[in-house]
Protein backbone atom coordinates (compact mmCIF):
# COMPACT_ATOMS: atom_id res chain seq x y z
CA UNK A 1 0.00 0.00 0.00
CA UNK A 2 1.12 3.31 -1.38
CA UNK A 3 -0.30 5.77 0.96
CA UNK A 4 -0.32 9.86 0.13
CA UNK A 5 -1.25 13.35 0.17
CA UNK A 6 -0.73 14.42 -3.07
CA UNK A 7 -0.96 18.19 -3.22
CA UNK A 8 -1.67 20.68 -6.50
CA UNK A 9 -0.60 24.37 -6.60
CA UNK A 10 -2.21 25.80 -9.63
CA UNK A 11 -0.35 29.65 -10.04
CA UNK A 12 -3.66 31.42 -11.26
CA UNK A 13 -1.56 34.88 -12.87
CA UNK A 14 -4.69 37.10 -13.50
CA UNK A 15 -7.04 35.43 -11.37
CA UNK A 16 -8.88 38.08 -8.88
CA UNK A 17 -8.65 37.68 -5.45
CA UNK A 18 -12.22 39.40 -4.01
CA UNK A 19 -15.36 37.43 -4.36
CA UNK A 20 -17.23 40.03 -6.82
CA UNK A 21 -16.36 38.33 -9.66
CA UNK A 22 -19.44 36.74 -11.96
CA UNK A 23 -19.83 33.12 -12.66
CA UNK A 24 -20.54 34.11 -16.03
CA UNK A 25 -17.69 35.34 -17.31
CA UNK A 26 -14.44 33.70 -15.25
CA UNK A 27 -13.07 33.60 -18.01
CA UNK A 28 -12.82 37.44 -18.66
CA UNK A 29 -13.32 39.28 -15.68
CA UNK A 30 -12.41 36.67 -13.14
CA UNK A 31 -9.14 36.25 -14.77
CA UNK A 32 -9.13 32.55 -15.73
CA UNK A 33 -11.24 31.75 -12.85
CA UNK A 34 -12.37 28.83 -15.48
CA UNK A 35 -8.97 27.20 -15.45
CA UNK A 36 -8.64 27.25 -11.44
CA UNK A 37 -12.23 25.83 -11.40
CA UNK A 38 -10.80 22.78 -13.82
CA UNK A 39 -8.37 21.87 -11.44
CA UNK A 40 -10.31 21.38 -8.83
CA UNK A 41 -12.53 19.39 -10.41
CA UNK A 42 -9.63 17.00 -11.98
CA UNK A 43 -7.65 17.20 -8.07
CA UNK A 44 -10.78 15.54 -6.49
CA UNK A 45 -13.37 13.91 -8.53
CA UNK A 46 -13.52 9.94 -9.17
CA UNK A 47 -16.94 8.72 -10.37
CA UNK A 48 -19.04 9.05 -7.64
CA UNK A 49 -16.52 9.85 -4.71
CA UNK A 50 -13.58 12.16 -4.79
CA UNK A 51 -10.16 11.72 -3.77
CA UNK A 52 -10.18 12.64 0.28
CA UNK A 53 -6.80 12.58 0.83
CA UNK A 54 -5.79 15.26 -2.01
CA UNK A 55 -5.14 18.78 -1.36
CA UNK A 56 -5.50 21.53 -4.10
CA UNK A 57 -3.91 25.31 -3.60
CA UNK A 58 -5.07 28.04 -6.00
CA UNK A 59 -2.46 30.87 -5.45
CA UNK A 60 -4.10 34.10 -7.15
CA UNK A 61 -2.35 36.55 -8.36
CA UNK A 62 -4.56 39.13 -9.74
CA UNK A 63 -5.08 41.09 -6.82
CA UNK A 64 -3.19 43.97 -4.39
CA UNK A 65 -1.32 41.05 -3.22
CA UNK A 66 -1.70 37.43 -3.69
CA UNK A 67 -4.25 34.83 -1.95
CA UNK A 68 -3.65 31.50 -1.33
CA UNK A 69 -6.91 29.31 -0.81
CA UNK A 70 -6.39 25.81 -0.05
CA UNK A 71 -9.09 23.23 -0.62
CA UNK A 72 -9.15 19.94 1.59
CA UNK A 73 -10.84 16.91 0.01
CA UNK A 74 -11.38 15.02 3.33
CA UNK A 75 -13.14 18.48 4.44
CA UNK A 76 -14.86 20.18 1.32
CA UNK A 77 -18.46 20.28 1.09
CA UNK A 78 -21.27 21.04 -2.04
CA UNK A 79 -18.16 20.44 -4.29
CA UNK A 80 -20.00 19.22 -7.80
CA UNK A 81 -17.87 18.96 -10.90
CA UNK A 82 -19.22 21.65 -12.56
CA UNK A 83 -16.79 25.21 -13.12
CA UNK A 84 -19.70 27.35 -11.59
CA UNK A 85 -19.73 24.84 -8.47
CA UNK A 86 -15.82 25.00 -7.96
CA UNK A 87 -16.23 28.98 -8.86
CA UNK A 88 -18.86 29.37 -6.40
CA UNK A 89 -16.90 27.71 -3.67
CA UNK A 90 -13.94 29.99 -4.45
CA UNK A 91 -16.10 33.29 -4.13
CA UNK A 92 -17.11 31.75 -0.80
CA UNK A 93 -13.26 31.25 -0.13
CA UNK A 94 -12.43 35.17 -0.65
CA UNK A 95 -15.37 36.56 1.82
CA UNK A 96 -13.28 35.33 4.19
CA UNK A 97 -10.43 38.41 4.67
CA UNK A 98 -7.02 36.54 4.46
CA UNK A 99 -4.21 36.83 7.07
CA UNK A 100 -0.84 35.59 7.51
CA UNK A 101 -2.39 31.76 8.92
CA UNK A 102 -4.71 30.01 7.36
CA UNK A 103 -7.93 30.61 8.70
CA UNK A 104 -11.44 29.05 7.71
CA UNK A 105 -13.10 30.52 5.06
CA UNK A 106 -15.81 27.79 4.33
CA UNK A 107 -16.05 23.69 4.82
CA UNK A 108 -12.94 22.39 3.65
CA UNK A 109 -11.49 25.89 2.32
CA UNK A 110 -8.83 27.72 4.37
CA UNK A 111 -7.55 30.95 3.22
CA UNK A 112 -4.08 33.15 3.67
CA UNK A 113 -2.14 36.20 2.43
CA UNK A 114 1.12 35.07 0.68
CA UNK A 115 1.47 32.89 -2.55
CA UNK A 116 4.07 30.41 -3.55
CA UNK A 117 7.49 31.83 -1.83
CA UNK A 118 5.25 31.20 1.84
CA UNK A 119 4.19 27.78 0.15
CA UNK A 120 7.82 26.58 -1.18
CA UNK A 121 8.88 27.09 2.23
CA UNK A 122 6.88 24.27 3.51
CA UNK A 123 6.78 21.38 1.39
CA UNK A 124 8.70 20.17 -1.45
CA UNK A 125 7.37 20.59 -4.65
CA UNK A 126 8.12 19.18 -8.10
CA UNK A 127 7.68 21.09 -11.34
CA UNK A 128 5.15 20.36 -14.07
CA UNK A 129 7.98 20.89 -17.25
CA UNK A 130 7.60 19.51 -20.84
CA UNK A 131 11.66 18.84 -20.63
CA UNK A 132 11.74 17.37 -17.14
CA UNK A 133 11.82 13.60 -16.60
CA UNK A 134 8.49 11.21 -17.33
CA UNK A 135 6.34 10.51 -14.69
CA UNK A 136 6.53 6.91 -15.67
CA UNK A 137 9.44 6.83 -15.32
CA UNK A 138 11.06 6.87 -11.85
CA UNK A 139 10.70 4.42 -9.07
CA UNK A 140 8.48 6.82 -6.78
CA UNK A 141 7.10 9.82 -7.64
CA UNK A 142 6.55 13.28 -5.78
CA UNK A 143 3.50 14.30 -3.95
CA UNK A 144 3.83 17.58 -4.76
CA UNK A 145 3.06 19.73 -7.92
CA UNK A 146 3.50 22.92 -8.75
CA UNK A 147 1.44 24.12 -12.43
CA UNK A 148 1.06 27.14 -13.91
CA UNK A 149 -2.61 27.88 -15.64
CA UNK A 150 -3.02 29.08 -19.31
CA UNK A 151 0.77 31.39 -19.21
CA UNK A 152 4.08 30.41 -18.69
CA UNK A 153 5.75 30.88 -14.93
CA UNK A 154 7.10 34.57 -14.35
CA UNK A 155 10.66 35.40 -13.91
CA UNK A 156 10.12 35.88 -10.74
CA UNK A 157 8.30 32.31 -10.19
CA UNK A 158 11.24 31.02 -12.62
CA UNK A 159 13.31 32.06 -9.89
CA UNK A 160 12.01 30.38 -7.18
CA UNK A 161 11.09 26.90 -9.12
CA UNK A 162 14.68 27.00 -10.45
CA UNK A 163 16.40 23.90 -8.14
CA UNK A 164 12.79 21.85 -7.84
CA UNK A 165 13.13 18.38 -9.30
CA UNK A 166 11.03 18.55 -12.93
CA UNK A 167 8.31 16.25 -14.69
CA UNK A 168 6.73 16.22 -17.49
CA UNK A 169 3.22 14.04 -18.57
CA UNK A 170 3.87 12.74 -22.10
CA UNK A 171 5.45 14.32 -25.54
CA UNK A 172 2.88 16.72 -25.65
CA UNK A 173 1.80 20.03 -24.14
CA UNK A 174 -1.12 19.90 -21.65
CA UNK A 175 -3.76 22.23 -19.78
CA UNK A 176 -3.43 22.50 -15.95
CA UNK A 177 -6.26 20.26 -15.46
CA UNK A 178 -5.83 17.76 -17.65
CA UNK A 179 -1.74 17.25 -16.63
CA UNK A 180 -3.04 17.12 -12.98
CA UNK A 181 -5.80 14.01 -14.55
CA UNK A 182 -2.50 12.07 -16.23
CA UNK A 183 -0.69 12.08 -13.03
CA UNK A 184 -2.97 11.03 -10.53
CA UNK A 185 -3.99 8.15 -13.09
CA UNK A 186 0.29 6.90 -12.59
CA UNK A 187 -0.39 7.78 -8.86
CA UNK A 188 -3.79 5.68 -8.68
CA UNK A 189 -1.43 2.99 -10.69
CA UNK A 190 1.36 2.94 -8.22
CA UNK A 191 -1.23 3.04 -5.21
CA UNK A 192 -2.52 -0.66 -6.77
CA UNK A 193 1.32 -2.26 -6.86
CA UNK B 1 4.31 8.04 -37.75
CA UNK B 2 1.23 6.57 -36.13
CA UNK B 3 -1.57 8.81 -37.70
CA UNK B 4 -5.23 8.39 -36.09
CA UNK B 5 -8.13 10.41 -36.22
CA UNK B 6 -9.89 8.96 -32.56
CA UNK B 7 -13.19 9.74 -32.34
CA UNK B 8 -14.98 9.75 -28.38
CA UNK B 9 -18.57 9.65 -28.24
CA UNK B 10 -20.22 10.30 -25.15
CA UNK B 11 -23.81 9.08 -24.26
CA UNK B 12 -25.73 11.81 -22.07
CA UNK B 13 -29.03 10.12 -21.08
CA UNK B 14 -30.88 12.95 -19.98
CA UNK B 15 -28.94 15.63 -22.21
CA UNK B 16 -31.63 17.48 -23.49
CA UNK B 17 -32.07 17.71 -27.59
CA UNK B 18 -33.34 21.35 -27.83
CA UNK B 19 -30.82 24.23 -27.54
CA UNK B 20 -33.63 26.30 -24.95
CA UNK B 21 -31.49 25.20 -22.28
CA UNK B 22 -29.50 27.71 -19.50
CA UNK B 23 -25.91 28.02 -19.97
CA UNK B 24 -25.94 28.53 -15.81
CA UNK B 25 -28.30 25.61 -15.21
CA UNK B 26 -26.05 22.66 -17.50
CA UNK B 27 -25.98 20.09 -14.35
CA UNK B 28 -29.91 20.75 -13.69
CA UNK B 29 -32.33 21.82 -16.61
CA UNK B 30 -29.80 21.06 -19.12
CA UNK B 31 -29.98 16.74 -17.96
CA UNK B 32 -25.90 17.01 -16.71
CA UNK B 33 -24.76 18.96 -20.33
CA UNK B 34 -21.82 20.14 -18.58
CA UNK B 35 -20.32 16.43 -18.27
CA UNK B 36 -20.47 16.24 -22.23
CA UNK B 37 -19.36 20.39 -22.11
CA UNK B 38 -16.11 19.18 -19.76
CA UNK B 39 -15.77 15.73 -22.42
CA UNK B 40 -15.72 18.22 -25.66
CA UNK B 41 -12.92 20.28 -23.49
CA UNK B 42 -10.58 16.84 -23.34
CA UNK B 43 -11.36 15.87 -26.82
CA UNK B 44 -10.07 18.96 -28.10
CA UNK B 45 -7.30 20.88 -26.03
CA UNK B 46 -3.92 21.23 -25.92
CA UNK B 47 -1.83 23.74 -24.42
CA UNK B 48 -2.27 26.64 -26.84
CA UNK B 49 -3.93 24.64 -29.72
CA UNK B 50 -6.37 22.14 -30.71
CA UNK B 51 -5.97 18.69 -31.76
CA UNK B 52 -7.08 19.08 -35.17
CA UNK B 53 -7.23 15.05 -36.13
CA UNK B 54 -10.15 14.29 -33.31
CA UNK B 55 -13.97 13.97 -33.32
CA UNK B 56 -16.34 14.24 -30.76
CA UNK B 57 -19.74 12.45 -30.90
CA UNK B 58 -22.48 13.78 -28.31
CA UNK B 59 -25.87 11.55 -28.54
CA UNK B 60 -28.07 13.29 -26.56
CA UNK B 61 -30.96 11.13 -25.38
CA UNK B 62 -33.23 13.17 -22.77
CA UNK B 63 -35.55 14.37 -25.83
CA UNK B 64 -38.24 12.39 -27.59
CA UNK B 65 -35.64 11.02 -29.91
CA UNK B 66 -31.91 10.30 -30.12
CA UNK B 67 -29.78 13.29 -31.51
CA UNK B 68 -26.50 13.38 -32.65
CA UNK B 69 -23.87 15.74 -32.54
CA UNK B 70 -20.58 15.69 -34.05
CA UNK B 71 -17.22 18.14 -32.95
CA UNK B 72 -14.56 18.25 -35.84
CA UNK B 73 -11.42 18.85 -34.90
CA UNK B 74 -10.47 20.52 -37.74
CA UNK B 75 -12.92 22.70 -38.76
CA UNK B 76 -14.66 23.59 -35.10
CA UNK B 77 -14.49 27.57 -34.20
CA UNK B 78 -14.97 29.64 -31.22
CA UNK B 79 -14.40 27.08 -28.54
CA UNK B 80 -12.91 28.10 -25.86
CA UNK B 81 -11.45 25.25 -22.99
CA UNK B 82 -14.31 26.94 -20.51
CA UNK B 83 -17.82 24.84 -19.81
CA UNK B 84 -19.95 27.42 -20.94
CA UNK B 85 -17.87 27.84 -24.61
CA UNK B 86 -18.69 24.49 -24.92
CA UNK B 87 -22.85 24.73 -23.79
CA UNK B 88 -22.67 27.69 -26.35
CA UNK B 89 -21.88 25.84 -29.05
CA UNK B 90 -24.02 22.83 -28.20
CA UNK B 91 -26.58 25.43 -27.97
CA UNK B 92 -25.63 26.76 -31.37
CA UNK B 93 -25.71 23.38 -32.98
CA UNK B 94 -29.38 22.44 -31.64
CA UNK B 95 -30.78 25.02 -33.48
CA UNK B 96 -30.39 23.37 -36.70
CA UNK B 97 -33.32 20.76 -36.94
CA UNK B 98 -32.25 17.27 -36.90
CA UNK B 99 -32.61 14.97 -40.13
CA UNK B 100 -31.82 11.31 -40.91
CA UNK B 101 -28.32 12.39 -42.34
CA UNK B 102 -25.89 14.77 -40.68
CA UNK B 103 -26.38 18.40 -41.61
CA UNK B 104 -24.20 21.20 -41.02
CA UNK B 105 -25.19 22.87 -37.76
CA UNK B 106 -22.06 25.81 -37.12
CA UNK B 107 -18.81 25.67 -38.04
CA UNK B 108 -17.53 22.07 -37.43
CA UNK B 109 -20.78 20.73 -36.05
CA UNK B 110 -22.99 18.32 -37.36
CA UNK B 111 -26.41 17.19 -36.44
CA UNK B 112 -28.86 14.50 -37.04
CA UNK B 113 -31.29 11.94 -36.08
CA UNK B 114 -30.11 8.79 -33.92
CA UNK B 115 -27.99 7.42 -31.80
CA UNK B 116 -25.71 4.30 -30.13
CA UNK B 117 -27.01 2.12 -33.11
CA UNK B 118 -26.59 4.00 -36.04
CA UNK B 119 -23.58 5.16 -34.98
CA UNK B 120 -21.90 1.56 -34.30
CA UNK B 121 -22.96 0.48 -37.75
CA UNK B 122 -20.77 3.05 -39.44
CA UNK B 123 -17.24 2.69 -37.03
CA UNK B 124 -15.82 -0.22 -34.84
CA UNK B 125 -16.20 1.30 -31.32
CA UNK B 126 -14.24 0.15 -27.98
CA UNK B 127 -16.23 0.39 -24.83
CA UNK B 128 -14.70 2.08 -21.46
CA UNK B 129 -15.22 -0.79 -18.79
CA UNK B 130 -13.37 -0.89 -15.10
CA UNK B 131 -13.04 -4.65 -16.01
CA UNK B 132 -11.22 -4.09 -19.78
CA UNK B 133 -7.66 -4.29 -20.79
CA UNK B 134 -5.74 -1.81 -19.45
CA UNK B 135 -4.77 1.00 -21.96
CA UNK B 136 -1.08 0.60 -21.49
CA UNK B 137 -1.09 -3.29 -22.90
CA UNK B 138 -1.65 -4.10 -25.86
CA UNK B 139 0.09 -3.14 -28.58
CA UNK B 140 -1.75 -1.18 -30.69
CA UNK B 141 -4.90 0.62 -29.64
CA UNK B 142 -8.71 1.37 -31.06
CA UNK B 143 -8.96 4.50 -33.01
CA UNK B 144 -12.94 5.05 -31.59
CA UNK B 145 -14.40 5.00 -28.03
CA UNK B 146 -18.10 5.12 -26.44
CA UNK B 147 -18.24 6.17 -23.33
CA UNK B 148 -21.18 7.32 -20.81
CA UNK B 149 -21.95 10.40 -19.21
CA UNK B 150 -22.45 10.31 -15.19
CA UNK B 151 -24.85 7.05 -15.02
CA UNK B 152 -24.45 3.58 -16.52
CA UNK B 153 -25.07 2.52 -19.62
CA UNK B 154 -28.68 0.94 -19.65
CA UNK B 155 -29.42 -2.13 -21.03
CA UNK B 156 -30.67 -1.55 -24.16
CA UNK B 157 -27.33 -0.12 -24.77
CA UNK B 158 -25.48 -2.94 -22.73
CA UNK B 159 -26.93 -5.08 -25.49
CA UNK B 160 -25.67 -2.92 -28.33
CA UNK B 161 -22.58 -2.90 -26.56
CA UNK B 162 -22.17 -6.24 -25.72
CA UNK B 163 -19.33 -7.82 -28.33
CA UNK B 164 -17.17 -4.89 -28.70
CA UNK B 165 -13.63 -5.06 -26.99
CA UNK B 166 -13.50 -3.44 -23.70
CA UNK B 167 -10.45 -0.84 -22.24
CA UNK B 168 -9.41 0.40 -18.98
CA UNK B 169 -8.37 3.41 -18.37
CA UNK B 170 -6.64 2.40 -14.74
CA UNK B 171 -7.82 1.20 -10.99
CA UNK B 172 -10.08 3.58 -10.14
CA UNK B 173 -13.38 5.18 -12.33
CA UNK B 174 -12.91 7.91 -13.24
CA UNK B 175 -15.56 10.82 -14.58
CA UNK B 176 -16.22 10.27 -18.81
CA UNK B 177 -14.04 13.64 -19.49
CA UNK B 178 -10.86 12.17 -17.27
CA UNK B 179 -11.32 8.98 -18.63
CA UNK B 180 -10.48 10.80 -22.49
CA UNK B 181 -7.41 12.65 -21.07
CA UNK B 182 -6.34 9.28 -20.17
CA UNK B 183 -6.79 7.93 -23.20
CA UNK B 184 -5.67 11.25 -25.39
CA UNK B 185 -1.77 10.60 -22.97
CA UNK B 186 -1.78 7.48 -23.78
CA UNK B 187 -2.27 7.89 -27.69
CA UNK B 188 -0.14 11.08 -27.59
CA UNK B 189 2.84 8.41 -26.46
CA UNK B 190 2.23 5.76 -28.38
CA UNK B 191 1.97 8.11 -31.50
CA UNK B 192 5.47 9.71 -30.54
CA UNK B 193 7.40 6.13 -30.53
Amino acid sequence: MYTQMPRFAIIGHKAVTTPDFSLNDMPGGAGRMDVLCRCINTSFFLSHDLRRNVECYLILRGGDEDITLRFSGDTIRSLNPDERSAGALIKKGLTTPAEDQFKKAAGGIVIRKGGLAKLLSEYPFAVLDENGEDIRSPETLPENYILSDHVNFTEEETELLNDLPRYSVGPRVLHADHTITVIQNELDRREQQ
